[in-house]
């Protein structure tokens, strides 16, 4: 158990795992070349059922390093503790399943799960996911009058354009997808062309549109981006 | 009356009468698609018309909380010292004049407007929205700059293309919408390419345009967060 | 020339110009509609002339209350020191001269450097402008840089795609006229489809390019509003 | 050799170089013109030869600046020291191999590299770049982050897309390009249409990624810029 841990906690195993992610993740990016899968398809399974095999050696080693004398218990609540041991363990886990296998796409999504792992080893990042976590809050009032803002201008769309333009206003949830994608500012003359179709009044939902809500999304990222800067 | 207050002040109000306006926003939203008018127009329409009836008891409560010893006139004058307080009659009373029932797009403007009741419920959004108005006094200058950019490009872009584009610079009303639209840079490689059909100089219009308006309206946005930051 | 002096500085004095100026702002803009020239065009024309003889005699108050006792040439001068004064006394010198009268296009032009004067009203805004142009030489390098990289991107476009999209890339100045308005990232898409279709490589020749200089800009527009808040 | 050494440390020779480099940006420039060409092509080809000459003196004189009495050795590393004079000779040795001249492509990248040498004329520009590099660590794991989102995100558009879109994403390797391009936000409303043939689960493909994506790349560009001012 202690040679587990020592194991586990030194750098070199860290590296070592770092590398197997980023080797598996080149072979998944060649299997989606048909030239590729081709030539050397089988290899490619191969060395992917290779890797599948270290990150079990992995996992087993974690397990082991959270053995507790206490009993199975607390040597499964020790090991829970960290939430990206669980994400392994299942990860790991549903490879082995006997549904999963057959179905293509979702043994593709799974093998890319196992590259997400990388998440793990970068500790700078769960830093600054943290900080942002902890900096929503500050801004959830302005999440929630951006929603806001979206679901009456997406209600207000449907009232006017809902016969005009059915396919992006012929339901509010269509209408709020539009007016989502909106703030992205992309097509706005296009749209504010065909608004001036119906009337010269839409110029007026579009542009008090623009104006409130880029100004919103970007008092949000700047508040997201120096709140969790502050820590 | 005492007993009134302590029901509007508390938590569990605030929250019952959100829950309430959440609710309402959904079924407004169900009642875009028709294939849900078609199997529960009629619930629906009855749901509207029982949140309708919670609005009019909370005014209520609010107008009774708000009484006055002093007579009629303080207590409309308390009442009325929380403009959302207005607000909230004003909604409630139009939902039931005649002439509004009858008319569709009215009545959904009307109802739209119970949502945008939830802002009341968001301290925060009400002291960013202090903060905000508080910091535009700082950037006025910024804006009144950037509307005489727009007037002045407006100007010259109708002077230059008046004939040319007639859609787009037709009147000055025309080439100042074009111009505002300009500021999010969107489809301007086709106004280029369709002003070098003039005149090459017309690049220099465009390009002294997008480089101090675009540098304009950065500025402008980043003094208002910073302000409004401040406090 | 005391009283001339003290009518300049007097706020009303100032209050009053302003508003002649956004009249005849409005009026020039009505002069865009051919429905408003047919229905009052002589009127407009005629209230057009009010407001030049507004400035022409603001502008003889602002030289009495130059007049110095030393004579014309410290009286000149006296009024120069302030280049709004000279800025005003063109526009409205111009405004008599026999050639522009008749010129339809430079009228309008003049007529628009009319209502430019007003930024001599907002004194925020001389504060911000100066602010501005003191910060630029500490965001000189950035600019060179930025200058130098749109160069070379459009030396080496020119290089790669001259044959093939001559219409973009026919000669540097073209090539770095692309460049520059790619920095708005419109049309990136369109730009690399064209691109591929002579090489792959030319992904690396946009992407590059896209990722600097847009850092570049954005470092450039943050240097230049930090720097010039700090004052 | 001291007079050497005077000689490039003083600000006016500086100047010379400069004025030599913006003159010959300004030639390669004028050669893309083919009226140019026609009318004085040989003439620019000889000023290029001229200015070619010009870097070969500068050249030389930095050399004989960098002798040291120790020896050949002592005095390659002496003028080594400087990054600067390394590509300086490489470029004008470059420019004399033979195989070169004879390539019209490679000699205009050449004589391109020797404008890129106005960077070691602007001091500034380098503490920025090096300000900028220095910052890089400290924003490493969003790099990381977003690399890893292109990536991840690459191959679930590849899993969705490959048979539908197989231009965009027909391998990892388009698919993240077209990842990548869609931080520009450009031409997100066709994608979406696109998606939305496929499945309108898509949509949470494209919005989650535009949300996440667009937000880390602000956080990169910010954290960049904020620490390397700091310094
Ligand atoms: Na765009
Ligand atoms: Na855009």
């Amino acid at each position: 158990v202690t040679r587990c841990r020592r194991l586990i906690a030194s750098p070199r195993f860290d590296a070592a795992i770092l590398l197997v992610i980023v080797a598996n993740a080149l072979v998944l990016g060649a299997e989606t070349y048909p030239a590729a899968v081709d030539a050397i398809g089988d290899e490619l399974r191969l060395v992917n059922d290779v890797f599948l095999g270290v990150f079990v050696v992995e996992l087993l080693l974690r397990i082991v390093a959270a053995v507790d004398p206490a009993g199975v218990r607390a040597t499964a609540r020790g090991f829970a503790r960290n939430p990206w041991n669980v994400f392994d363990a299942l990860v790991v886990v549903a490879s082995f399943l006997p549904g999963l296998r057959e179905n293509a796409t979702l043994l593709r999504l799974l093998r890319l799960a196992r590259i997400v792992r990388v998440v793990r080893f970068l500790p700078d990042l769960q830093v600054i996911f943290g900080a942002v976590l902890r900096s929503l809050p500050g801004v959830a009032s302005l999440a929630v009058m951006t929603a806001l803002l979206i679901y009456v201008y997406g209600m207000v769309g449907w009232v006017i354009f809902h016969d005009h333009d059915p396919e992006q206003f012929g339901t509010v949830g269509s209408s709020m997808i539009t007016m989502f994608v909106l703030l992205t500012l992309e097509n706005l003359p296009d749209y504010i062309a065909g608004g001036r179709e119906v009337s010269d009044w839409t110029l007026l939902f579009y542009l008090s549109y623009v104006l409130v809500a880029s100004f919103l999304v970007f008092n949000l990222f700047i508040g997201i981006v120096i709140s969790s800067m502050e820590e």
